[in-house]
């Protein structure tokens, strides 16, 4: 018997190897299997179903993921997992949870700043799972300003202790993952103070609950922050707040891989250089980065098959109507979040790599690139991180009516994911940083220093200043030098533009603040010509597989056109193209639409998601849209009574008039 | 005792009269007056509270809501409040539920489409609540498209009635409001078929359920749809499915004010024009653009306020760090939504003057306004919902990560917003709509048919097509008719190029299908110089109060010059504008930002929100946000317990190591 599928006739239009292209996606054959294999398995245990995790009340959806996370850690040793299989399933099972603040921030955490010896002690605890940990940086009153943190580590000489304290309710903890109900441990960020003198904001270890019972530790006050964004979604975490009313600590437990302080009471600076924490941030950049590209391409999945499944107007001599897939203006909002969604996987790829460069940078003390890494690292997850948001409601959007429903997991999904604009640095703020770094750069041109990495075109800029784009027919923009060689140009043009303004203000601070928000314009435009020249380097590889690349080269080409038409203002303005240039990059544009549209329902075939994961129903893999959404539609508790509670009481009164309810 | 205001300050900056903006921004003194009583009279009554809404199971919404309902109508009766203030009642009760179906479609639906008799019969009914309605249009396989509705009512001779039936499984209707669990009735939209013959989409009222016991009728198979996008929000109401099995009706239930079926099931049109059905569909527009300047405003209230408390960076000698609405991202975000707020009502209140308008000329019938009308009307509805939703979106971001907790209220500002940009026209489909009557207005220029109304403009087209923009210096760009000039240049040149475009096309239809991404877009520039045409007549009016007008001239301003640095592309590459010019409005943008910002607290407050129908602590009147988000956090049901429950089960054994989770 043939399986259902609605799809059949989009697959078979395809022109290139799907199987090769979810390789490609993947990064590489063997992340492609494992994914494969892990996925089947999560999707096929009734215990991580999640059909019904919108209806959960917040008590139910916490139990449910306690028992989730209980079972992965159960299969992951039954079936004897590898630590990336492990990860995987952590993935797939796709509820945020407690567990996901051990391994991505309590160990990283303990592993960056702690001394070998602290190692040796804490982290087999963790890794065994007979600690549970957390990361209590964020506090009520400080986020983005680390440096403001309010509460305190005082170091008592008397007993060799550190009395943790909270001196305001700004200082609160808040927000910190998996605080709220299960951590027995934390890494807490406090200002360490010895002998009255303030030292800035260190790490500590502290135990906040019982490991017999997980009452929380006397002078210690901890719960949920309670309900956030959306139903399901991150509501499944236990997201906490706490005080500390002088809880004392022994003096080991101030992580003194860095800095340390001594029995008497001297606080003193390791030998170690700083700047080795950069590492970790830019692998865990390169995590999110690459997240973005899971969450949107989740809803661009959904959009894009829903997309063909759904027809509407157009119907001629009584035949079906037209896809609405084949519609330009749902083409024109859809294949550029498509394009942008291999463009962040493969900028997250090529970040994977720049991770291990710099960490053997570092090793070798070479902390040249570092400016530089950190800039780019920051940007991309701004662009990254805001452009799937967006893209995320978009797919909504274009899902019609039925993406407002929960069943369509697109609520859920944004819901879940908007977050990533805020955390590990709000977009803006990091942006600024960006900025604050091109402006740098731009300032040292013909200094004899010369920029690198990313920023290397910026030598350059004689030429970039006043280079003229080539493009006279619309094809012309398919000339990958042509591409970046406009981006280049807009980028330090845009950079050099807001470095001149700020120069006319008398005190250069003065005008770093009046100028932000062009500063934040400049270092969007760096970051655009980042993720389209990573792309265009991407397909000057090997790639193998019929028709692979030549897809990825329209897709790369989407990308980058539809960027220029978004931000034409900024083309044009400075002069990098003519408007007649930016009229034929949307003709051309348009032309690519009609390249992607039978390849469409393939590419989003690529990522590989299996139905449990994706989680929409109007992005099932077998099309079977409309019945499904019926038959799950009975299943909410509304419908588990025909007369609806409260009848008695609230309506029957009004319609038997017993209550008069209107004036005529 | 003076009460805590922690904007004190802020609120002494402010250099206008607040109470005569009120009452600017209510549109009348009586409509202030009415507002602001009706608004505390919801505040102080204890039902109506809703700060545990986010954190109900959707049965305990669903029963919330019904009371809430049944309260609503109670107090409208015990207080004799007006039509007015009954609804004004409604609407700050801020929870979505069937009754808004009954006043807001059932009863139109009637007046619209009913015979004189019907009117008569029905009406009184609705108005007394003797039977509850909904307005049952929308199918599971279509929205958009009307006439490809698949319900059918087939006219049966023998017995002088109707039999409703739902023949696939894609003509269930679906997404009706208050049809799920407690309609009465409904107004169907059917495909009317008599003696074999399809006479398209027709309205009937079906009776659903028993009056005695709300069970649903025999022959109807009915229920709730599920849930929806977040927490709260839409939740509360019952968007129902519902299937036909050969339901009968009598023929009179047809309602017959613009077609009828005889006794011997002859179809026949009244002589009654049918552009008379116009007049409620302006009116429901009008009321949307109103709507969403609420909802915006409601965002930016809280965003402005919350901006004001939150303080972060910037402190200098141990001095309070720098209120966040300080720094010129902040406000560059901030303060254009501030301006689409007002400048949204502005134009809503205009609408509400054309809807007057149209009706009298309809009554006169004169329907030579109605093309014009209805592409302004359907414009607007897009382009002020559109930039609404992105608007509450970009609001909670401006809260950084506390605007993800559910007490911000912003999250489910957004989730109860959202569909707006989908229901009564997708906004992608209206645009579209909007391009094509555009594209019709140029065809005709220079056949002396003369442009009214909103496009009377393009009357001058061969001056917008040539003209110059007149910008030296930053301060011109505050000249009206400067402004007012340059969005009339960018509409006409946008829409010709188009045009021309189109005529390319050997067929005009592949030319509108290929360019529709282009027609959206002249579309969106048409819409915004209506905003902004608006925006200015309204400050050529007189405006008491001290400093209110020129308050409003900032926004205005503020509104024009922020959508000219949006779309720069447009401006610039179309040549209404130099790059120079722009770079000048984006000068005197930042300036205004500066007059804007001693305001902007003030501003809002001029809404005149109450803290409850705000529901967010971010946007707290008195500003006290930091306690009180501590204090709420407390209510999560996760704090119940101290310990949370499925800890015996789920995380006692792994601690304990009775379960082994780790490999190490």
């Amino acid at each position: 018997m043939e399986a259902l599928d609605y799809h059949a006739e989009e697959r078979r239009k395809a022109e290139f190897d799907v199987k090769e292209m979810k390789i490609v996606w993947a990064g590489s054959r063997r992340a492609y299997e494992i994914s494969d294999r892990v996925a089947r398995l999560v999707a096929s245990d009734p215990v991580f179903q999640k059909e019904n995790r919108t209806m959960l009340s917040r008590k139910e959806l916490f139990t449910d993921t306690l028992k989730k996370v209980a079972h992965a850690w159960k299969r992951i040793i039954e079936l004897r997992l590898s630590e990336e299989e492990g990860n995987k399933l952590m993935v797939f099972m796709d509820q945020p949870s407690f567990a996901d603040l051990q391994w991505g921030m309590f160990i990283p955490a303990i592993k960056a700043n702690g001394s070998e010896e602290q190692k040796a002690k804490w982290l087999p605890l963790a890794y065994k799972v007979k600690i549970l940990g957390c990361y209590a940086q964020t506090e009520l009153g400080h986020g983005s300003n680390v440096r403001g943190l309010e509460t305190t580590a005082t170091f008592d000489p008397h007993t060799d202790e550190f009395l943790l304290h909270s001196p305001t309710l700004t200082s609160s903890k808040w927000w910190p993952g998996g605080m709220g109900k299960v951590s027995t441990h934390a890494v807490v960020y406090a200002r360490l103070i010895t002998d009255g003198q303030d030292h800035g904001v260190h790490a500590f270890i502290v135990q906040l609950r019982s490991l017999d019972d997980l009452s929380p530790l006397p002078g210690i006050t901890v719960g949920d922050i309670g309900m956030k964004f959306g139903s399901g979604a991150y509501n499944s975490m236990d997201n906490g707040v706490m005080r500390f009313d002088h809880v004392r600590i022994p003096r080991d437990q101030m992580l003194m891989g860095i800095s340390q302080v001594t029995r008497d009471g001297k606080y003193m600076q390791s030998d170690v250089p700083r700047q080795l924490m950069y590492g970790p941030m830019v692998y865990v950049r390169q995590k999110i980065v690459a997240d973005a590209s899971t969450a949107l391409s989740r809803a661009v999945c959904i959009a894009t098959r829903y997309s063909a499944v759904r027809r509407q107007f157009g119907s001629q001599n009584g035949g079906p109507e037209t896809q609405v897939i084949d519609y330009k203006t749902q083409q024109n909002r859809l294949f550029p979040l498509l394009a942008s969604a291999y463009a962040f996987r493969f900028v997250g790829q090529w970040l994977m790599w720049l991770y291990n460069d710099v960490t053997q940078k570092l090793q070798a003390n070479d902390f040249s690139t570092l400016p530089e890494v950190h800039a780019c690292t920051a940007g991309l997850k701004c662009i990254t991180t805001s452009a799937t948001a967006d893209g995320i409601e978009e797919c909504r959007k274009l899902c019609g009516g039925h993406g407002y429903l929960s069943s369509s997991g697109l609520p859920e999904l944004f819901a879940v994911y908007v977050p990533a604009c805020t955390y590990e640095g709000d977009n803006v703020v990091l942006l600024l940083q960006v900025g604050r770094f091109l402006m740098k750069t731009v300032s040292q041109l013909g200094s004899g220093k010369k920029p690198v990495g990313t920023v290397a075109y910026m030598g350059r800029a004689e030429h970039l200043l006043q280079c003229r784009c080539e493009v006279e027919r619309a094809e012309d923009w398919l000339k990958p030098h042509v591409l970046v060689e406009a981006f280049e140009a807009r980028a330090t043009r845009m950079a050099v533009s807001c470095a001149k303004n700020i120069n006319k203000f008398p005190k250069q601070d003065d005008g770093f603040a009046e100028l932000s928000a062009d500063l934040t314009e400049a270092a969007v435009a760096h970051c655009q010509l980042i993720v389209v020249s990573k792309f265009i380097e991407k397909l000057q590889q090997d790639i193998p597989g019929k028709g692979v690349k030549r897809q990825l080269e329209i897709l790369c080409n989407v990308y980058a056109l539809s960027l220029i038409h978004k931000h034409l203002g900024d083309f044009v303005a400075s002069g990098c193209i003519t408007p007649e240039q930016g009229a034929l990059a949307n003709e051309q544009l348009r032309l690519l639409y009609s390249q992607v549209r039978p390849n469409a329902v393939a590419l989003v075939d690529a990522f590989n998601y299996t139905d449990h994961y994706l989680g929409s129903i109007l992005g099932r893999y077998d099309g079977n849209v409309y019945p499904k959404l019926y038959e799950a539609a009975w299943k909410d508790p509304l419908n588990e009574t025909v007369v609806p509670d409260g009848y008695d009481e609230y309506i029957r009164p009004i319609l038997k008039q017993h209550i008069r309810v209107a004036r005529l």
